[in-house]
């Protein structure tokens, strides 16, 4: 019997937590599952209370004291900004030996602060499942969120491998595929590929229902519009406390973007026809490839070029 | 008997064909359906095939000159900047007394070719039904694709109150509502709504595919960055046509998005959080309005404040 404590149940943390039970508990390959016993905490009691009755966990904790108590394996569900401030306040409640993990959409500043805060005696192994939705809380979560989703990895140098063995279980557990991976180059690929997008699906969103045409635009609106603001209905919250903990890697990738807007204008304005076709064209191709490339992983080992044995033991010079 | 000819059999033509064959006609509501007959042309004989093959069309022409003979009812369901030729090559074939509409993004261009090109014996009613599919071809097409959709109608000055009234049964036919609007005005809203999307999603897919860290970043990509790049994979000339016809809506609209960027860059740069969050907010507060107005609009009365009736008997000054 393994002892699990989620705090935040939100829609990740309780997303976890049923992916986890129906599972039996934690999948560990040949050697089979091994029980676990799952506590929640979230500050808003009426989340734990949905995540109980949903049966994503046992019990629910009182306090942090009474829901780290005993665990072996934390998952820190929480926003980033949220982190920054449990992570103080955990530190001094953590069982030794205990293996502490987040789900945060960064990771350099989440490991910076975890190194800073937490004692010697637990492992911290930062974690990312590149899964999500629009909607929020435990009433959207399922056990189905992370099915063949990317889960990012980036131990603290400190950890112990049966540390991070104990988290890519987790990870593979919930039907996820671990991907090993640099907290610096993570932010630098998720500001690309994850933060720039909802902040390009802010930016069309609030241009255009700000407009006096707003109420016949609207109208007009199609299907293309609402796939391309949809994460603009991700939670406002989120996203800020995302901003704020990869500025720099954001702010390069809207500099690359606004670059770019300024060359098609420019194509525009001289009426470069050809120009726009080209880029045009390139971009589907690029997209195809990508797609193409995506329809091979189901099933299939994780994608990253880093494996484990890379990171761990790196080659001679 | 109604004899109608659609030219151009990719998505958007056979797809209209195969929904007014669905319903064995055009549809005049309490006066019944009028059966036609419809005959196809394409200049790729492939696509020809393939629609009277699926039943979309009766007939395929050897030319145009038979497409459009005995025609009461002429679709031109073909590329922007096709149309802008094939206009003038149309107009010594057209019968007197046909009506002619087409399917266009972009409408202002177009009443101006089709006002310099078309005799007066003909009528011709601008039409675009906002409905779509990164996919094209007649492969793609499918009887279902305009229900619910807005249908754009932008009658010219000239045209027939019985031309117009012959267009808008078609857009009622295929499940359409028919939306009446000037052709200046349908082309700055559609550059927001439609046209600066799928350019975003073009500049997403476009910086990240060229990065040097694209190999890692596309195994990070997830569905968010699927969906945010999704128009980046209609027709590439189908977007150039757009560009190419809509300059002007689409530079203010570009500008106003490329203004956003600056603004949220200024707050990263001086880390307000705050002014990020409340930008976050209203964004999600006016999608989430949108969203529930559009819930209203099965079985609802077409979203247009402009009626037929405001169109054509503008209140005295």
């Amino acid at each position: 019997m393994l002892d699990i404590t989620v705090i935040g149940l939100g829609l990740i943390g309780t997303s976890l937590a049923l992916a986890v039970r129906r599972e039996g508990g934690l999948s560990n390959g040949a050697n089979g599952v091994v029980p676990v016993r799952i506590t929640g905490y979230d500050t808003q009691r009426a989340n734990s209370k949905i995540a109980r009755e949903r049966g994503a966990i046992d019990t629910v904790a009182r306090d942090l004291a009474a829901a780290v108590a005993g665990a072996q394996l934390v998952v820190l569900a929480v926003p980033v900004l949220v982190l920054r401030n449990l992570l103080p306040t955990l530190a001094p409640l953590l069982p030794a030996g205990c293996v502490v993990t987040d789900v945060s959409s960064t990771k350099a500043d989440v490991m910076a602060w975890a190194a800073a805060a937490l004692p010697d005696t637990v492992s911290f192994v930062g974690g990312h499942p590149m899964a999500g939705s629009e909607q929020s809380g435990p009433d959207a979560a399922h056990a189905d969120l992370f099915v063949g989703a990317v889960y990012c990895l980036a131990p603290d140098p400190r950890c112990s491998d049966t540390a991070l063995r104990l988290v890519e279980v987790l990870a593979t557990t919930v039907g996820a595929r671990p991907y090993f991976i640099d907290a610096q180059e993570h932010d630098a690929y998720v500001a690309g590929v994850s933060h720039m997008p909802f902040v390009l699906a802010t930016v069309l969103a609030a241009v255009t229902t700000r407009s006096m045409g707003w109420y016949d635009m609207g109208a007009l609106a199609a299907t293309g519009y609402r796939d391309m603001t949809r994460l603009a209905s991700g939670d406002p919250r989120m996203h800020r406390d995302i901003c704020a903990t990869n500025i720099t890697a954001l702010t390069y990738w809207l500099n690359t973007a606004q670059a770019e807007l300024a060359q098609v204008q420019e194509w525009l304005h001289i009426g470069d026809e050809h120009a726009l076709l080209a880029w045009f064209e390139q971009a589907y191709q690029a997209r195809q490839a990508w797609l193409e490339a995506g329809t091979q992983t189901p099933g299939a080992p994780p994608p990253s070029p880093l494996t484990r044995r890379s990171l761990w033991q790196q080659p001679p010079e």
